[in-house]
This record gives C-alpha cells, sequence and structure tokens, in this order.
C-alpha cells in the first residue's frame, strides 16, 4: 500500500493509474479505524478494481467545544488495518496540506442539515460537504462509499454529488455492529465498562421502534416517543434526539409509508453516540 | 462541431476523448456569442487541444425581477459563430437537464460576494457558483477560460476551485472592447443608439481613474470619487457602484500598494453595465 501525504502526489498517482482504465473505489475516514471501517474497504474492492481511503480528521466539521482535538488517532495502526484489508493507497495530508488558508467558500444544504445532527452540531455539515467535496475531487473515485452509521451524513453527500454533478458514484454501506448490537464507532474508545455497557441503549430503542412499525403503528410521533421512552429507562444515557425521518429528504413524516429511517444520538456521559435503521414499512 | 443537449452525451464523449489523452479547455457561456467570447474560444485554441463551449441561460443567477426572460438568445447564430471559432464540442442543455429539480446545495463566498455586483444582485453569484461547478464536474475540462469583464465572477470562481481542489486550470482573458472603449456585452444589444452613445461613459471613467493612479493618487476612496465624478457627467446614465479594489479580495484599498481594480456598474436607461480596469501602481 502506497501512502501519500500531499494533494499533488494524489494527482500524480491518479492520472497515471486513469491511464489504465482501473477504477477506483474511494473510503474517506478520519482514522481510528474499526471494523466498520474495513467493511467500507472490503465493500470497495468487490466494486473496483483499487481501494484507495484518506485518513484526515477535519477540522471543519467540529463545533469549538466538540472532541477535535481528544479525537483518537493512531496513524500507524490505521496504516496496517487498511493494508491488511487490501487498500492501495492512503492519503494522509497535514490539516495545513488542505487547509492552507481559511477557506471561502461554504457549501450547505440547509433543507437536509436543520434537524437530527445538524440542529446540535452547527457548522458540522458544511465541513463535511466542505471536506468530502475537496476529497473527491483530489482523488477522483469512480465510487466513494460511506458507512450507513452516519445516515445525515450521507444523505448530505448524495445530494451534494447529484446536485453538484460530481463525476462519482455514492454506496452507503450497512453498519456493522458489536455483538450486543451496539455500532461500531471511534467514540466508542470513549466509554468505561459501565457506559459501554449502557450504550446498547440505542440499539435496543432502534430496535423496539422497528418492532412497532413491523406490527402497524404509522405514526412517526408515536415510533419517536417510543425510542425516547426506551432511552429514558438507561440512567447512563441522555437523549438528545430520537427521530422518524424520509430517509432520503430527512423531513420528520406524520404517517410513515414505504421507507423509514429511525434515528438516535444519545449522550452516555461526555460520550456523543448516533445510530439508526432503515424500515421498511408495507 | 458537434451538439450535445444531455449531461450523458457529455459525458460519453468525454470519456471517449479522456483515453486519447486530448487536452480540453472550456468555454461557458449564456450564449448571444459576440467578440468577447470568441476570444475566449481562440485562447482555449492556444492554449488546449480541443475548445468545448456551453450556451445554457443559468436561471439561477437572474433574481426576480432581473431580464432573464428577455436575456437575448440565439442557439443558431451562436453554434454558427462558435463552429467557425473553432470550437469543438458545443453543449447548449435545456434548463431541465441542468435544473431537473430545485437544487438542496447552496454554494456561497460571502466574503467575495458581499460588494460589487454582489451587493446590488442577491443570490447572483450563488447561482454563478452553483451552475459554473455544475459545469466543471459535467464537462471536466483541464483549463477553463472566463472573460475579465466579469471580473468579480472570475474571482469568485478562481476561489471556489481553490477552495474545493477542483482539477481545472481557470483562466480570465481580457475584455473585448469597442473601438470606443466600450466593452463588449450581449446586454449592449438592449441600448438605443443614445444610449449606446452614452454607454462609453464607463471606459472614459476607468481609463481616468487609471490616469490619476499612474499620476500618483494613492487613495482608493479618491479613484472611486473621480470613477463617480466621470458618471455623473453623462446625463443618461446612473452610478451603481465606483470601487478601487484588491483584485483577489474584492476588498476596497484604502491605500493602493501594487495590484488595484478599478470597477464600475452604472444604468443606462434600464440596462445594467459593469466594466473594470486591472491598474499596477509602482
Amino acid at each position: 500500500m502506497l501512502t501519500v501525504t500531499t494533494i499533488a502526489g494524489v494527482r500524480a498517482r491518479r492520472e497515471e493509474v486513469g491511464r489504465t482504465g482501473v477504477r477506483i473505489a474511494f473510503v474517506p475516514t478520519m482514522g481510528a479505524l474499526h471494523d466498520g471501517h474495513l467493511a467500507l474497504v472490503r465493500r470497495g474492492r468487490e466494486i473496483a478494481d483499487e481501494v484507495w481511503a484518506s485518513v484526515f480528521v477535519n477540522p471543519a466539521q467540529f463545533a469549538p467545544g466538540e472532541d477535535f482535538a481528544r479525537y483518537p488517532r493512531d496513524l500507524e495502526g490505521d496504516r496496517e488495518m487498511l493494508a491488511a484489508a487490501g487498500a492501495s493507497v492512503l492519503f494522509a495530508p497535514a490539516t495545513k496540506e488542505i487547509f492552507p488558508r481559511p477557506p471561502a467558500t461554504v457549501i450547505d444544504l440547509p433543507a437536509l442539515t436543520g434537524g437530527l445532527c445538524g440542529a446540535q452540531r452547527p457548522g458540522h455539515f458544511r465541513g463535511v460537504a466542505l471536506v468530502v467535496a475537496k476529497l473527491l475531487n483530489i482523488v477522483q473515485p469512480h465510487v466513494a462509499v460511506f458507512g450507513a452509521k452516519d445516515w445525515q451524513q450521507g444523505a448530505v453527500i448524495r445530494r451534494m454529488v447529484a446536485d453538484l454533478d460530481m463525476p462519482v458514484r455514492i454506496e452507503v454501506h450497512p453498519t456493522v455492529r458489536e455483538d450486543d448490537g451496539l455500532a461500531r464507532s471511534s467514540r466508542n474508545a470513549y466509554l468505561d465498562v459501565d457506559q459501554r455497557r449502557a450504550a446498547v441503549v440505542l440499539h435496543r430503542a432502534l430496535q423496539r421502534g422497528a418492532g412497532a412499525a413491523a406490527a402497524g403503528e404509522r405514526r412517526g410521533a408515536a415510533l419517536e416517543a417510543l425510542l425516547a421512552d426506551e432511552v429514558s429507562g438507561e440512567p447512563l444515557a441522555r437523549l438528545e434526539y430520537a427521530a422518524a425521518v424520509d430517509p432520503d429528504t430527512l423531513q420528520p413524516l406524520e404517517n410513515v409509508r414505504g421507507r423509514l429511517l429511525l434515528a438516535l444520538a444519545v449522550r452516555v456521559g461526555a460520550t456523543r453516540l448516533i445510530d439508526n435503521l432503515l424500515v421498511e414499512v408495507s
């Protein structure tokens, strides 16, 4: 696996590879890799000839007071895991390489970012959209693979790519979970033993919501109340939001028909965890 | 010259051509072509192997009440002029091809669009940035050529391309003028004989400002006052703005050093005309 730290280095390699007709899948990450990321790399190998990954903890998507400084970083470990999973290129730039000066350009999708995580993390999705646009323009992959756990992020990126006619396909891959159902996340590393046990409440709440939908509950507000009720039963957890929304527009659903996204954000101690479940009702 | 009306058609042609190593220069236009546009096509032929042009009157960059509906359109004439100038491909999509639904994505560069034309045309540069991003992502040229008359537009696009690491070089080509100095513009077609005569006041004012700068005037406000004074001497003209700004940041210059942009927007009758002059002071 080749490790590249400069934009010029990626562009040179991309031009070389481009002449051969090789198809590239791209997996952008913030590092601190886990099985969830590696599933994206494996998926990339299924749908393209080479997988290129990036590790970049993007300052633009952290608000002041969030965990940018203490976000887990382990580039050596990440490199080993990516190589073992079969990635061909790792792009691991310094902050100054991606942001040599404060950007003057803002990319915003207000209709998709007003709710859910966007309501609690002002500016977060502007930072995500900006850095993903940059990375896609640098790597120029044929397909980019994102994890379903960050559903709102995936929806924002899909819509940005469609609106801007960016020449890339976006694929969202299912969330990888621990045996007890907790979604894999780099932030799980923040949890102590009791918090780790409590964190499974997100998955339990989503399952309860999905069960109610399967049993005929069609009122979005009632499904949201069920999720919130389940979370309130866990003393170490504090609900940030519980939502039943359209999976594409992310707008609340008064009455559920067809596809439904159940989504949660929960604080366990100081750690903010998110999870979601895509539900199909007939 | 090949005329293409669909995004898929452009992408197919682009992929074909891409395999041959041909370098493409792109000239996006709103049609109603004149010598100013053709100079961009000729410049494109100097710096690339093929010139691809687009004709698309972009609704997103007209505010309500502006001249979108009556903006001059002459696709057949445009096609002949582009073919004669040596363009290889014309992309002439319908509005619905570029905007199949209202975009959810906003691209904004507030620091560059608060003044000059941006102050008088709210949303204009968001519309420009969006459509140029789309066209660059569809055509994927090696270089795109814009006219210097729309200086603020060029500055916005240069900065957007840099901030988003878009894989294209932006070139801004000098303004083409009539014999009496009036900048070529599709909107000159709106002028009657008297207005046409009056319109030369923009060029005269810019020349007077440049002369004063050459003679030692270093105060931005004094240069702006000179431009305004010249325009006020023309009864058919009404000043919208007169500015002395940094050519890259577009911020007002209290004291001029190095490069300076003198810029004007003037109403002649109902027609809004703009012009500018890049001045180097030692």
